[in-house]
């Protein structure tokens, strides 16, 4: 059975979460249609002992369990032909942002290992070279909520998922400014005006508007990516600014 | 049919969504017992044309489409009775973090306004206080895997839902520092030797060494965190590092 599109592989001990809500809209459609493909597999399958033991306690002490470096190898080794990188979700990751997502989409496929308990033993991760991803700086109840996460924004950007002038949207966004406010019809909506520029019909001045609220957004609630913006304007455009 | 424990009540154009991932594992199992509860609200009921128009282009041009205003919020007051702060999942957002997740577990509840398409017309966000609120900086196809994702990280905090043992896993997350990298048995696997001390049994240097082990492995991996935990530390501490 040939697969075609982009291969989504995933390791787990809860098959039953995928596809989930990437089952339904724009990724279940194009999942149907065959854009990329998902394939689960339970990890719980390449216990090796009668109890099908998984996992067992750290090494020098201390809560909860860890997932067994030989079931995780074992797993890895029964997808080494599935194509893209081994992708292990943890919070110690390099952090998901919209790059990562389109050099993902622009491969064929990945391979995204889930934990589970306290995580997985760091030698089988080590060994295996995976690519440690965090979608934030939060803790998840297992790995599958962020392996989710990585597909649906991976998925959107798939030739021929969503439509050639919505992708413009992340041009915007990988300015590295967050977007303006939106809005729609009515203008004046509850007694609150929209923006009256935004009703002038002056593309060229609508379009300035747009990125001076960028900007102050950007500002005011992100001073972080406020300071990599500038940093990555340069100085001479730094003192425009 | 009374109501106990964490409200969520979700606004969205796709309640098949939900629970999703959250309905296996620890989520799905506390949701059963009434730990947590999840009432879904499909956005277009409060469409009012015939045609259950919900979105209409923005204002000033540009692609895509804007979730109506009056729609959304016909929607907010039909869960006004709801406990909990108004949160839009955007990339605009307040970026989630595990205080964050601390503080919404200790309320009663939360109301979540999934957007799709471009985005929601900021006017009702501002007239409702909306807390905005992202999961990273990347896009998704829509606010739904957003709020699945705050919703997994604050159920699992829920008293009941997981151990009191592994609870003191955050304590150590919010320290600000990564986690040490984790090890089980066998000691030796594939000829890789865990590290030699977690075998010692001297819990004290075992602790001190993942604390380096913690502390090294932020500032490689994620030099940001590690400018926020020196910071944190003051000046005193500072000097130690």
């Amino acid at each position: 059975m040939a697969e075609a599109g982009w291969q989504a592989t995933v390791l787990t001990l809860f098959p039953e979460m995928f596809p989930g809500p990437l089952g339904a809209s724009l990724a279940g459609k194009s999942l149907k249609e065959g854009i990329w493909s998902l394939k689960t597999l339970d990890i719980r399958q390449f216990a090796r002992d009668k109890h099908r033991t998984v996992d067992d306690v750290p090494l020098g002490g201390g809560v909860g369990m860890v997932l067994k470096p030989d079931v995780v190898a074992a797993a890895l080794d029964e997808v080494s032909a599935a194509p893209g990188p081994r992708i292990y979700l943890t919070p110690r990751g390099r952090p998901l942002d919209q790059p990562l997502a389109r050099q993902l989409a622009e491969g064929d496929g990945a391979v995204f290992l889930c934990g589970r308990y306290e995580g997985v033993d760091q030698r089988v991760i080590d060994a295996a070279q995976m690519l440690e991803v965090s979608i934030g700086d939060y803790i998840l109840s297992g790995g599958e909520m962020a392996a989710l996460t990585v597909l649906d924004a991976v998925v959107r950007l798939l030739p021929g998922v969503i439509g050639k002038e919505e992708s413009h949207r992340e041009e915007s966004f990988e300015t590295g400014l967050l977007e303006p406010s939106l809005y729609t019809h009515p203008r004046n909506w509850n007694g609150i005006e929209a923006p009256e520029i935004l009703a002038s019909g002056h593309h060229q001045k609508i379009a300035e508007w747009r990125l001076e609220e960028a900007k102050k957004e950007t500002r005011t609630r992100r001073p972080d990516l406020w300071q990599r913006y500038l940093q990555g304007q340069g100085p001479d455009n730094k003192a425009k600014e």
